[in-house]
């Protein structure tokens, strides 16, 4: 049942290999000084970043660099990006990565104009306060070169506080935080490391199921995640056969801007427990995001499908083509649990966090960093969550 | 596969049995003179008048009355509509009702400020221009009354002239022309007579289909389609058992907006030639829209069919279910339109244009009046075009 909602998402998206010819003049409608955002300088070896300076100066803007944003942006970077920004009066940040790169422009974006006195991090990440409606937040375009957090059209950013071991979504219910464009290049993930492009497919899985786990309604949402999800898991057999078919990598470039740009999500509750658990994972350990949503996955939903079995009956049925034939709903549930961890080994996923450096010791440590959410079919206790971690390990 | 396009999409929606009570403030951002458009009155009947009447005195607005839109609005009262905010110096014009009303809002936004000399009929209808850049579009609002059209959150107007015989769609390419906001609750849809809301149903399939039918690729927007087809199919046969189902009535509603609101054509060509079939009937007849739709679809569909065989048994399989075991593609295919026109006639569409008050002698000139358009499997020729109005009959 699709309950109240309001649904508002102005980002102007520019898809294809003709996309970045578009940007000066989507800059054009900005003031002149530009805060440039990027990661470890990736982009400085395949080009996009001199294709993003000609299009800077073609625009006739003033550009700060703001680089070295790291994979899970830090508070401690966060407050240097917001010194940049008062600093230079920006008029526009503009983000050229993927999604770290993206939510960090965000976080500066809302904090640049706080008063000095008022931390971002305890505001924003810890307290889930709201940008005041006349604080001014500094616009956010972006460039995207990794595919997978949907940040380029969404209002979520995640930051992490390595002294206090939390990494904390927030999704801004204010309009003003999704960012005005994003430029959308599939070739520009030709170059992509496999271990990022899995990364970032099962990041894209997940955030479909996290929204399509929930409820007992007949909901048009859920259709649309089952439509996202048949056309992920075919495009990515695609992608990892051949990580250049432009086809494969457009279609998954668009499956995660939808996978997570509050569409899906209409009307429903959500929990978002594997993003919590996986999180936690990667507070201790920097692990790749999509790598620890892999490792915790199976058995986090193996723990909750009884508490939900007519829902991971239908994704067996609507998203992996399992006959119902001849099974009982606790059989079809397990059997479409099965085919995605197929899937999963198949295009490599990480799937145990041994791998991403946890061990035994550590369980109790990643539990406490653990926020346990409402919303889904079944909020975990503690046992639970230590269990998990375990079957993960 | 995607190629190169622009999504941008900025209106809001506010959703469910509440939304009503957003409206004043959503009315606030916009200047003191209202331009109030609605149809025969029947939103006086259901009390939907009042309280939209309040909303407007809550938001402290001068309100201009323009009522008596007709189902398929005509040149001569758009004319009307465009005097009446050139007198009034109108800040904002608010469409109540469906398609119809906010089509016509939309026209009256793009032309209210043209000079004189130029005709908007055949300036937006005709010539397919688009609004320049300095002229000023007047923003426009919705309150949805009926669903189907998903004209609540595109850029797209039909106008009909009795004079030419010609019913004419122009989908602006300019992102004013998009309603600012729109309030959709769908127990306002409660009311509508049954051969309304079968018509609406149709409506929404067909703008699927006419998205669908296209291409051989591998592509997003085609799988979002099949999420939309499958909720509509069961959302509809849930509501013509009960008309009161508010979670079928708000799945459908749902599915009206993301049927035409540009996503699912990202990436595709398309001739939307079923739409210049029932609009050519419609030129001639003025019915209902969704009938005419229903009417000339299969016979259209069945014509086309072996151009793209392998999209329809791919439509049979994936929206309908049919199992593709011991079928050749070709009766995969048929078996695919039969489920449909089972469904058509379940739910109750007119299934002829005779029902429509077309007879043999009129084809010529319903021909005479029908765009052929490039795009999809194949462009009908003269021929093709009586072939499939003689097999509507």
């Amino acid at each position: 049942m699709l309950g109240n909602f309001t649904y508002h998402n102005p980002t102007k998206l520019i898809f294809g290999t003709d996309a970045m010819a578009a940007l000066s003049d989507e800059l054009r409608a900005y003031g002149p000084v530009v805060q440039l955002v990027y990661g470890g300088g990736s982009i400085k070896r395949n080009g996009i970043y001199d294709q993003v300076m000609r299009a800077l100066a073609d625009a006739g803007k003033t550009v700060v660099e703001d680089a070295g944003v790291m994979p899970n942006p830090t508070v401690e970077k966060l407050r240097e990006g917001v010194a940049i920004a008062r600093e230079n009066h920006v008029d526009l940040i503009l983000a050229v990565g993927g999604g770290s790169c993206i939510d960090y422009a965000k976080g500066v974006a809302v904090s640049a104009n706080l008063p000095e006195s008022v931390d971002p991090w305890q505001k924003y990440w810890v307290d889930f306060d709201e940008p005041a409606a006349d604080l001014e937040v500094i616009p956010v375009g972006s460039v995207l070169t990794m595919v997978g957090t949907g940040s380029e059209m969404n209002c979520g950013s995640v930051i992490t506080n390595h002294e206090t071991k939390m990494k904390v979504g927030h999704v801004f219910a204010d309009v003003r935080v999704f960012p005005r464009f994003a430029v959308l290049n599939p070739e520009f993930t030709y170059t992509l490391p496999r271990y990022q492009m899995v990364a970032g497919i099962f990041d894209i899985m997940n955030h479909i199921t996290e929204q399509y786990f929930s409820g007992t309604d007949d909901n048009t949402s859920d259709y649309l995640a089952e439509g996202l999800m048949r056309s992920l898991v075919a495009a990515s057999r695609a992608a990892v056969r051949d990580p250049r078919d432009y086809e494969a990598r457009s279609n998954i470039m668009w499956c995660a801007t939808w996978a997570l740009n509050t569409l899906i999500a209409m009307g429903k509750s959500t929990d978002w427990e594997v993003h919590m658990l996986g999180q936690a994972v990667g507070a201790h350990t920097d692990a790749t995001h999509g790598m620890t949503l892999s490792a915790v996955a199976l058995p986090y939903y193996r723990l909750v499908m009884p508490y939900g079995v007519e829902k991971f009956a239908r994704f067996a049925t609507n998203v992996w083509g399992v006959s119902p034939e001849g099974k009982s709903a606790e059989e079809l549930a397990a059997a479409g649990l099965d085919a995605m961890e197929t899937w999963m080994r198949e295009i490599g996923c990480v799937m145990s966090t041994g791998e991403l450096g946890v061990t035994e010791d550590m369980l109790e440590g990643i539990a406490d960093s653990t926020l346990i959410m409402q919303g889904g079919y079944h909020p975990l206790s503690r046992d639970e969550v230590i269990e998990v971690f375990r079957a993960s390990l």
